[in-house]
Formats: structure tokens, sequence, C-alpha cells
């Protein structure tokens, strides 16, 4: 690891942010223009994001699978917006084998249309359904300006699809995972992300509607979290997903979609890190409790390991580490393990071991501030409470900010100069034109319209126009 | 589920291997030639045997990590048999957001060359080493003849990769990972594979020396179900991967890789099926016990379904699934719980109830044989001692079909002979020329090289020249 400070985040985010990814060992660039390798440390907090995920989905009822990576490519032609939505974007394979083929195929940008084609042959009655897929993956996006995490040419996700005999059941569906991810990520990312319906021009290729879980980050910008589309039977009649009903009639089904992907680890950077680097959710968390020997002497050795030991067993149920590197420092260790953001770091040496004592300080609060020293008797207890207490500090600091940066300004001018650094809540009467203006003139976009906003009266903050919800204004990744 | 009966393995084995795969939904065919589709069920197999295999790599110190789907064709070209052996095979990307690509990318068929890559950037010092990753992923091979699971353009699949400063290290990690994978296959999976050294001919395109698991499938052919590759320096020299030692002197590192795949589901489907479908060792099984309640009326419904309730709770612990379809016959159920492999099968009627006992009818043992009328009390220990029970029955009774297929051939003639519907254990010189030969008129090969035989004379079974070592010769998948 460098020893060089990260630059600073408040003067220059981008490259804090890229330098984290790096130092933290995150992610490295792969030879490809804008794909990317996920190294070690940043695999088991996607595998941590899966598991808390993958337990919500079955929770819910779903279950996995696995479609084809190749799609052929005459697949993306028969839904009319999804083709306009994804044609600039696709990688496609025109060899196999040493012979070029005869229908190209595409890498998957997205399984609506394979998993539509598959749905056609195994659906035939209202018995069949619903059925409620997920299928974790890798797709491919050609994509131009590409940050690691955030926008790359390969990513993963999961992908869920599942099809319905009602268009009520398949609203409820979509709504169901919208709030599946905004409790994953408020629980357990500790990112107080806001759901919404997306606008017309904001939705997905396809889509009746979608819906999206916005989060603010630590340069104001909203990063889209993920996303849960209501499809209607846009892609049952594409690809002819027809099942018969009770009175022995065929009808189209109702389908849905809904996707994460690795682009919430650029968000839980984003949201959490810090000038030291990294700062983790303790439930996410590939580990949770680093523990450092200090000594200085073969005697001091003797004295401190055999605590290390114990400590390391009793902790056994949290995922900690032993650092015992001998080629470097403690001071070293300790900076190492800012930077990859470890919620609490345990200190031992000789005086400790005296007083029956370890020293704890916790990530979230660099310094003496969240420094203590706590009896051995039960450590476990209080590492564990320690670990709840910072999971929930993380989010109330992210709250706060987020509501600190959410603006309500009093007229168009006022939307336009707030918008530089934070978000609006504005009226919007719905119009693209006004969406339009807004992002001509400030980078904008409306980020999400929340959801159950009765009896709402204004005037859109851009036309005057009279107008019934308010929405998210904000400059986004 | 179809009603017809599967054909008979032994008059048409391949028929039926094809039939199980679609009627026990473990997998589908995709629109594309030679892709799968893994279905729910067949998913929810890989995942156990993903979750038993990524235990072991994790107890023996490996990390998982993602490298890129998407590697530069110019990789290809840098280990001379590596390019031999691969460019047949690869599928090529072309175009990407619709411009043609100055150099194409490849779709990783295995990733010895981008994980090279990627290590001669991150390896420096021999404080770097040993790299142990992993990585869960998809790959495509453009193979001209696809079966399901067993062999298909894209599948799944683990690729372990590591470095090491020295050769005997990765000697032993070689060998560490094909024990791994051999005491997987016998303990979670029930086949009682034979691991070995492949000859020259048969080792991957690329490697110092191939290892393999080798196991016998119910028609007596081999299926290579595992393998643990040396690759020396051979990708270190050609990727340019070198560290320095203690010394400070530049020094190449030595790499190992090795695999297991989706074609494990192929190798437990033709391991274990029977003449009514799929057979699941319990270890491994979605579903390790179905309960079906007998009523004919709604008093004997409310009279069966409260106790249904409560087995259900005392059986938490196992993997369970109570079958409440209206619409189908218990009949019905027990052909299509036997289609779908599930090792335990509860019947709870009105008689059951009033004795106080469910019926318990062994997956693995079919008819009479394997029922019997178990008391409610202490279910949840007799259906632990059952799945034990079934777990080594399996692995027995595939253990004596092996056995019994392994023929020791006194001379050529009959070698050629017992390879119609047996393996051969015969001495071999080690001469290319003679694998050929048999090839030739028997279309067997050899499988593997048992490791440790020391101090063995005898003659080559094809040459009659002395030979120090005995080989299993099959027709293999």
């Amino acid at each position: 690891m460098s020893t060089e400070k990260l630059p600073n985040p408040n003067e220059n985010f981008s490259e804090w942010y890229n330098q984290i990814v790096q130092r933290a060992e995150l992610a490295d660039y792969a030879p490809v223009r804008g794909c990317m390798v996920v190294r070690p440390y940043g695999w088991a907090l996607w595998e941590n994001i899966q598991k808390s995920l993958d337990d919500r989905f079955k929770a819910t009822g779903h279950v996995n699978a696995s479609f084809p990576l190749l799609i052929p490519q005459s697949f993306f032609e028969k839904e009319k917006e999804h083709v306009e939505g994804f044609s600039p974007e696709l990688a496609v394979v025109t060899i196999g084998g040493g012979e070029k083929l005869e229908e190209p195929l595409v890498i998957r940008p997205t399984s609506e249309t394979i998993i539509g084609y598959m749905y056609s042959k195994w659906i035939k009655s209202y018995r069949d359904l619903p059925i409620l897929i997920n299928q974790w993956a890798n797709v491919v996006r050609w994509e131009m300006r590409t940050r690691l995490f955030l926008r790359t040419l390969e990513f993963f996700w999961q992908e869920g699809h599942t099809a319905h005999a009602t268009s009520e059941e398949a609203v409820e569906e979509t709504l169901r995972m919208l709030d599946t991810y905004a409790s994953f990520a408020t629980e357990e990312a500790a990112i107080p992300v806001l759901p919404g319906l997306k606008s017309d021009s904001e939705k997905f290729a396809g889509a009746v509607n979608s819906y999206s879980i916005e989060a603010m980050m630590g340069d104001t910008k909203a990063l889209q979290s993920g996303t849960s589309h209501y499809l209607g039977q846009n892609f049952a009649k594409a690809f002819n997903i027809q099942y018969l009903d009770l009175q022995n009639q065929l009808q189209y089904a109702w389908t849905t979609s809904w996707g994460v992907s690795t682009r919430m680890i650029g968000g839980i950077i984003m949201t959490h890190g810090d000038a030291q680097g990294l700062v983790l959710p303790p439930r996410l968390a590939p580990i949770q409790v680093v523990v450092i020997p200090i000594f200085r002497s073969e005697d001091e050795k003797s004295t401190v390991l055999p605590v290390v030991e114990q400590v390391k067993k009793q902790l056994a149920g949290f995922r900690i580490k032993v650092d015992d590197r001998t080629e470097v420092t403690p001071g070293f260790k300790f900076n190492d393990w800012e930077m990859r953001g470890v919620p609490l770091r345990i200190e031992i040496g000789p005086k400790d071991v005296a007083n029956n004592t370890v020293a704890v300080s916790r990530r979230d609060k660099p310094g003496k501030e969240g420094k203590s020293f706590i009896p051995i008797v039960n450590l476990d207890t209080a590492v564990g409470k320690f670990l709840v207490d910072i999971q929930a500090s993380l989010l109330e600091k992210a709250r706060a900010f987020r509501d600190n940066h959410i603006k309500d300004p009093k007229d168009f001018d006022e939307f336009c100069k707030v918008l530089e650094n934070n978000w609006a809540f504005s009226f919007w009467c719905g119009d693209a034109a006004c969406e339009a203006k807004v992002k001509e003139l400030t980078k904008a976009t409306t980020r999400c319209i929340p959801l159950n906003q009765s009896d709402l009266k204004g005037k859109c903050i851009v036309c005057g126009k009279p107008a019934h919800q308010k929405a998210y204004f904000a400059k986004a990744y």
C-alpha cells in the first residue's frame, strides 16, 4: 500500500474515489477498456451484499436460475422501446469456432428478451403462475465513459424476472421489490435511499413504469442504486407469453424485472468514505474487527500473543482478522486498515495485557474520540454493541447529510442555484419539456417521484403551471 | 410433468439421460445452439455444490474474486500450446457499441491468460506469494456436439488460479486441490471417483502436468469430473509474472489452475439415476424430504393437515417441502418426486395419524423394500439417520458397480473386448502411439494414471514393452 495521503474528498471527490477503489484493493482496471477486475476484498463485500439480498428474495418466494449469456440479435428487435434503448450499447459475437455466424449473438445487456422467450415455453396455464425467478449474472453494456463499480462494460448484478396472471399482482411485485431494495440499502448498507417512480424520460426501455431507490453521495450527486420495473404486457406480447385462464381463455401474462448491481459498492464508498479512506457498514464488511498485536521485544511478544489468541477465540462469532505481519509497523497497519474501512480495530500491547483490557478504535470516529479501553472479560458483548452502534451511526450521519442537502427552493432561480450542490424537492407538472430545460441549464435530472403523494397542489418550479406532485431533482452519476 | 415412462436406461442410456434433465426440470435448451438454461431445481443443486466446494476452498486459504469475461485476442497467442488447444473453440466479439473493434475480444474459455496478466501487475515480491484466488464464473467454448450439462457452449464452473514462489509449493497445491475434488465427489456427491495423472496427450493445453478425478457412469463410460493443473512457469513466462526473491533476484512464479463445472450435475444424474428418474445424494439434494398429505374427504383433511404442520415444524432442520397441490393425485405426486430424485418421501394419511406414525419411502430403494412406518415421536432423529444411510448406500452401490466394471485383462484381445462395456486397468508403457492405437481400435482413451505406483513392473498391454505404471482405459464423455 502506498503511504501517500488520499486526495481531499472536498476538493477532488472523483480522484479521491478512484484512489480508494485501488488502494483499498477493491478493484483494478482490466486490460480491456472499461472492464474491471473485482479483487478479493471487493468481491467479499459483494458476496455479503449477495447473501443479504438473496435471503430477502428467497424469503419472498423467489428462486434462482441461470439463463444464457448469448442472445440472438433478432430478439432485441421484438420490443420497440427496448431495441431503441439498448442497440447503441451492444457487444456482438460474430465469430464462433473460427466461422462467421449466420446470426450474430448479443452478450446480454439485460435478460428480459431471453427470459421472456423461455417463459413463453414454460407457461401454459394460470397454474404455472406466478413465476418468480432471479439470477445472479454478469452483463455487458458498451458504455463510453466508465468508472470502476459505477459504470463498467461488464458488471455484476442480480436480475429478477417475474410473470403474473394479473396486472395488480405484477404491480404489487414491482413495489415489493422496490421496498426490499430500500430496506436492504437502509438496514445493511446504511444508505438512507429515497424510493420513488422514475419519470417517463428516465424509465427503463420497455417498461410501463420504473421505480428506483436514489442515494445521495458525499459530493451531493445522486446515485440510482436499484430499479424495479413494471413491464405491463409489453414483453409478454413481444415474446408471446400466454396462459389459459380459469375460463380456458388465452391471456397475456404481466411481467416485472428488477435489479441491483456492483454499482452498490460505489454507493457504499461514496456515502460513508472519508479522508482516511473507505468506511464500511459492519453488517456488510468482509472484516468487522482487525486485531493488531503490539510488541517491541521477544518478552513482550510472549506476553501479548497468548492474549491475542484468546481474544481471537472469544470473537469467533465475528468476521475477524489478526494482522500478524512482521515486515510492517503497527502505524502502517493502522493506516492500511483505515484505508480498507474495517469498522473496529483492537490493539493489544503489554500494558493492555497487564490491565486485562484492550484498546478499541472505531473507524467511524477517527482519533481519540473513537478510542476506548475495554475489559477483556465479555469483550464479545462489547464488540457486538460497538458494531450495532457503528451501523446505526453511519446511517444517522448519512441521513443528516442527505436531509441537509435537500432543498425546497422558492423559485426557479433559487432552484437552479441550489442544484449546484444540493438536491431540490420541488413541484413538477410532469412535462418532459420542463425536465429537458432543467437538464440543459443545470445538468440535473428528475431522480424519482415519491409514492403516495396525495392531495398535493402547487405550481411547477419550472413552468409555473399547476402541479400535483413533487420530485427530487439532482445531478446524478 | 409427462406421465409417460422414461426410456429404459439399459437400452437407451442417452435418451434416458436427456429426458431426465428435462422432466426433472433441471435444465432446458436455449434458443442458441448448444446453450442451456439451468432451471431453478437444477440451479438449487448447483448452489449446494458451490457452497460445499466453496467452504472447502476457503478452509484451505483461498479467496474469491472476479476477472473479466472479455479477453484481448492477442492474449491467446502468448502461450504456444494454449493457443493451439483453444483457438478452434473461441467465441469472438468483433462489434461493440455499433462499431467494429480494433482488436477483437474473446469470451473467456478459461482464464489463465487474463489472470496471468493481472498477477504480473500485482506480484512484486516473495511477500506477495502465494496468491490463492478462485472465481465462480461462466465460460464459453464453441463445441460442436453438445449435451445439457455435459458439454455446452456456455457452462458454469469455478476456476482456481494460484501463483507460488517455488515449484514444490505449486505441485503441492495442485495435488491438494485434486484431493479436495476427490473428497468432495466422494463425500458429497456420493461418486467414488478415481484420481490420477492425465497422459500427455490428454492434458490441458499449457500445463506441465494435469490431474483429474474420473467417474464411472451408469453406462460404464468415464466422465472427467474435475481437473487440477500444474502449469510450471509456462504462463509466468508468457505473461511475465515475476517476483523479487529473498536475495533480491527476479524469479518467475510457478502457477496452478483447477476447475469443477456444471458437468458434475451430469455426473450425479448418470451415477445414481434409475428407471424412475433422478436419484439425488441427500447432502446435495435441494429438497431432502417431501411430505405428501393423503386425504379423500374434508373430514380426513382436517385430521391430516394439523399433523402435516407439526411434522413440517419438527423437520425444519432439513430441506423439506410439503406438496399440497390439490389439482393432482397423490400417485402423480409420487411419480413426480421420484423423477426429481428427492431422497425421502413421507406420506401422512388418516390411518397414520391414528397410529401416530408416518409412512417413509426411500428413493434409493423403490417399492416395499424402502418403505417403513415410523413413529412421529423423534421423527427428526429417524429422518437424519435415513439421510445418512441413503448417502452411504448410494456411494456403496456406485463403488460396487464401478469395481465390478474395472477389469484386468490378460492380453490385448481381451483388453479390446472388455473395453466395450468396462474400464481396463492395465500396464501402459507411456508411449502416445499405444494410446492412439487403443483409441483407433476401441474408442477408449487413457483416463488417468493413479498416483504413488511404486516398484511396479509389467508389460504394456498394447505393445508388450516394459511398463512401470498402470492406467485406467475407458470410453469417455
